[in-house]
């Protein structure tokens, strides 16, 4: 039983702080828009007028927020009131070099800062099945681990800090390139005449499957272009996936091809399509070469 | 219990041989290389000494050799020989063209043909789960899908003739593009710092999961290049990729993608390697861009 702050209550922070208020902490939340924080209100759960409020009764916060930019103002609005040793949780994906950065400036004034970027999806968050990576000293980290037991199927130190972040880029170019293998299969079946559903059955049953063909698929031959994960947080993850590759000069053509592809449907209006409209661009597109 | 013949002993023909004489059907085999066939000699099947003989024999001839022309040369030395309405049928990955063409042309000659290539890898066709993707008219296919059965866990028809090589070439799009997500997440991960081990079962384990990663994966973290399936046989499929794609207006960029980066596996002599060696071109290469 701990008090326990939380800001950022989108599709994955809403149920994540619900979890740790079943769970038997003292949670308070906060979040921009305030009119999220009506369903945790209605739960028990404290809603905090301010990050300052929030900050001064907790001993460790969450931020499930979006871009590095975002976390850094959650924190300045978090840190001056922030109880020296407090321990920050940060669940959003961001740029590694940022994370880093921000654990150092955190340390410099006495506070504690953990990247814990997570995957699974919304049903992950709803059940409490995310996988966690997390980055920071082996103690902060230790903490973590207990806390985001409500939550979590998996959670585990994957280095020092910017470390989580990493690994969640890596994560991300794995199921990137794995949604492109999906929609270039389909899309060649469709022109080729074949059935798509004994082809996404067949295929996704063998050598070809993977998560995005059981999770994606059925999304591709419903042609439902609903979120799920949208194209436009999907390229906000690949930006910093480029970002990150650049800084250690690693090699991902598929994530550049895939980001190329996916900004065919931002440029069209459908940022807020799911990832697995990536189809659609592949359908109407013209072979190459 | 039929007469079969069998044609292509390789990694793949060679169990499938064994199956259909384990099912109780009287088999003949032949191969290029004869000393292919002294294992099958052993378990008392019959070898021939020329495709002209083998012919003579069967009611139905499965054959499992390489290329579009190595099928038509088989054929060649098959067909005069063979009896009215002999079963053709082709588990080679050849193009869907050509195997439309060489259909309608035994039909001219009183044969029938039925392309079914298959999938499952080494694994399956010595545990006799593979894949098999049926294209021919119904009456035929059924009868294929009788004779299968020893070797194959899924076997389907899925369109008329042709229609077998077109859901295989999906299949191998699928496969390449889960190989590239793989090694492009690994081969990041690895400059990143991660550890290897941890990123591929953490990452594996969620919604970056594939076959790819259960199976190409642990070959990756041992650095064993040694196939498997290998580059010249991927890159040879992806061929007929290109020029399917091309014929019916598809766009497969991942598929051309991978099969550039194989093309300097293939140039640096390593074409026998297994294809998850993918991870040593982008582990070496330098970020473009």
């Amino acid at each position: 039983m701990a008090d326990m702050g939380f800001v950022g209550l989108g599709v994955m922070g809403g149920p994540m702080a619900m979890h740790l208020h079943n769970a038997g902490n003292r949670v308070t939340v906060w979040n921009r828009t305030p009119g999220k924080a009506e369903v945790h209100r209605a739960a028990g759960i404290s809603v905090a007028e301010s990050l300052a409020e929030l900050a001064a009764r907790c001993s460790a916060v969450c931020l499930c927020v979006n871009r590095t930019e975002d976390v850094r103002e959650c924190l300045a609005g978090l840190v001056p009131s922030a109880k020296p040793g407090t321990l920050f949780i940060d669940h959003s994906t961001i740029s590694p070099v940022g994370a880093k950065e921000i654990a150092e400036e955190l340390s410099a004034k006495g506070m504690r800062f953990v990247d814990a970027p997570i995957t699974g999806g919304s049903m992950g968050a709803k059940n409490g099945t995310l996988t966690i990576f997390c980055g920071g000293n082996e103690a902060d980290v230790a903490e973590v681990l207990e806390i985001v037991k409500p939550y979590a199927k998996t959670a585990e130190r994957v280095g020092p800090s910017g470390s989580g972040q990493q690994m969640k880029l890596a994560n991300q170019m794995a199921v990137g390139g794995a949604l492109l293998a999906l929609c270039e299969c389909l899309s060649f079946a469709n022109k080729a005449g074949l059935d798509l559903t004994q082809t996404h059955r067949m295929i996704g049953g063998g050598a070809g499957g993977s998560w995005a063909f059981e999770n994606y698929g059925p999304k591709v031959l419903a042609e439902d272009w609903t979120p799920g994960f949208s194209v436009k947080n999907q390229r906000k993850d690949f930006g910093y996936c480029r970002e990150a590759a650049k800084a250690i000069d690693a090699a991902i053509p598929g994530t550049e091809l895939v980001d190329s592809l996916l900004a065919e449907l931002d440029a069209e209006g459908h940022s807020e399509w799911t990832t697995a409209a990536l189809y659609t661009v592949l359908a109407r597109a013209h072979a190459r070469g």
